[in-house]
């Protein structure tokens, strides 16, 4: 049983994601197709990373991932496959494959140049169908990665901001809002833990201020704030019930990117003395 | 052959759909994933459970349902399976089976108590991966729900507002507006039949005043409002080629709840004398 | 191997689309589902039908797509399966099969008249569940076309606008806004070909003016407009990275049926004398 999953920017109201399916289910019938996400932002190739990564640990060892957010279809951006222990992701070249080729360990990427895996006309507006969906399909039906084309050592990397430590603050930033109006930040849980070492947090994000790290969305009162570690152990900013981006004082379109502080609750007898 | 399928409130922008897949798959690879919704209004715990309702029916016997509106998560709600002669329903014990319950007769409520049937790891935040997925994978393998936890008799109630009699009055109310804008309401055909005895209603709805009920969307004008008995059964207005909520003359979000009056239309001699 | 293609204008906050899955797969465990779109506009007949167009040739051989934007729905319209070379389509006869009709060769259309396929009870406010579902699920399971009906010679059709040339103008239509804003006009890469034998086009669409036709998205600057041969094969205009329907300088619900202006490079010292 063999698996390819596929997350695009395509939206779900034209024929383009249907495309990829149909040229996949003509050369391997016997795949199974399942979508991670065809919601991605128009381009923003670091929310396309940012998803796959978060989804691919959880399927079957030897799925193949597909990402097709590609702003640059057409131009010099190269075709790839990256190998990694458990799966094979297969998309361009432009960053959406960098968290994972980080937080994967060693992995090997091919550029692939053999157009025998590809559509029989490649056009310059949709490799998804041209070169990825066939790819996938082959790689699914038991063609090795080595067979396509040719190991490259120069990813295109993805410019990943850090949370950095200043005295008592560690400055973060908002990466993602969720479905749910959930805030999440590049804060992850073992950074926050090696910086707070026990000691109370209070979290500013924009024009909240929160006191205090809980464990479920429904620790703090109806449409009120609160700070946890999400699902996918980063630090988040949620309103139980209620939409944390609604409640930050900042517009939507600004909230990524916008800086997070967290400050470590000293003993306030040992900071006045 | 066996199905799960899955509604949730998640949407699809984020990984935590294709999450839930992964796990399932790599429990259950054979099984088949059918999604209901994912567009369940954020924690509207009864639109999911009026959209199961509908759509659950229609399933192959011994499909597994799981539903994730879960606004509880990580407190003491309790996560269950609910059996009933043709299907398993696997969520939060919150009100979402409970128009499952009330309709499909008899059915065995097991409370999830074993851990070796989750994730290892179980967060505060994300039942629906930790918990609810693997269950539906085990149940796909053959495993029995007794196996998994002990047996309930209290499940968590919807309070679900049925249609009430005054004289020549019936008034029911609005229950759900589906994606044409239709607006659907409480009040069931057979509700509806026993109330009217053959005569012909007014029906009133904010500003809508309709006379008689037809069969078709289209045999009122276009853009003009009409009432009917819906594909599922229940009182539904409707706009031909339009969107009765945009009709109705009340703000959209409070047409949920409006009251719907139906007036028997009695012999005029009768009622002057 | 046996597929099934849906392409309707449901939404997916309702059952609706999974109420047609539950009812193919009670009748053909074994057939696989795939949406198209289910995103098509409210009831609109031509957008369907040339997703379906574009989407369909990608699939396998024996391939069953099911169409269902149908606001005709129980008046006398008649329920069809339409028979080409590759691919049965079964929905209603309003003429969203048409563009595969006049574009896929000799076909035959069958009137569904046999309730022996259909559900034990027919509405008269969903025949994709009562009468299309069953009815694609039964020839997934090797039914005849002419076992379940009529064959008809006069199927409903769809007004398709051509383009029509004027001297040194070539003007076409809009006909669809995709999900990045792309504007997809009527006027096809042969068309064009024919049109200007070599010469370079000045394109005018709305406020846009744009000169000459280039092969990729990123081949304009930054948030500049451009013109190319979509993937599809027909005249596109697009913004690179950013959404050509915000720049033709036209309200949203007009952008369709808006005229194109193709005008041909002829040679500025010919046309002086």
């Amino acid at each position: 049983m063999s698996f390819i999953t596929l997350t695009t920017d395509f939206g779900l109201s034209d024929a383009y994601v249907a495309v990829m399916k149909g040229v996949i289910l003509s050369i391997n019938p016997d795949v199974r197709i399942i979508d991670i996400s065809h919601n991605i932002k128009a381009g923003h190739i670091a929310h396309a990373g940012y998803v796959l990564k978060e989804a691919c640990p959880f399927f079957p060892k030897g799925t193949i991932h597909v990402a097709v957010v590609d702003p640059g279809v057409g131009n010099a951006r190269r075709p790839v496959i990256v190998v990694t222990d458990d799966y094979f992701f297969v998309g361009p070249d432009n960053g959406i494959f960098w968290p994972i080729i980080t937080t994967c360990g060693p992995s090997e990427i091919i550029h692939l140049t053999k157009p025998e895996f590809f559509l029989s006309a490649i056009s310059k507006t949709f490799h998804g169908r041209d070169i990825f969906a066939p790819v996938a399909a082959h790689l699914s039906k038991g063609y090795e990665p080595k067979e396509m084309g040719l190991i490259i050592k120069d990813p295109v990397k993805l410019e990943i901001k850090t949370p950095r430590k200043k005295g008592n603050i560690l400055f973060g930033e908002v990466i993602r809002v969720d479905h749910f109006g959930n805030i999440i930040t590049n804060i992850s849980k073992k950074v926050l833990g090696r910086f707070l070492k026990g000691s109370k947090p209070v979290i500013k994000a924009g024009d909240l201020i929160i006191k205090d790290i809980v464990n479920s969305y429904s620790e703090a009162g109806m449409g009120e704030a609160l700070v946890l570690i999400g699902s996918s152990d980063y630090l988040e900013i949620a309103v139980n019930r209620g939409r944390a981006a609604d409640f930050i004082g900042i517009a939507p379109y600004k909230i990524i990117g916008t800086e997070i502080e967290v400050r470590r609750n000293t003993n306030p007898i040992t900071r006045t003395n």
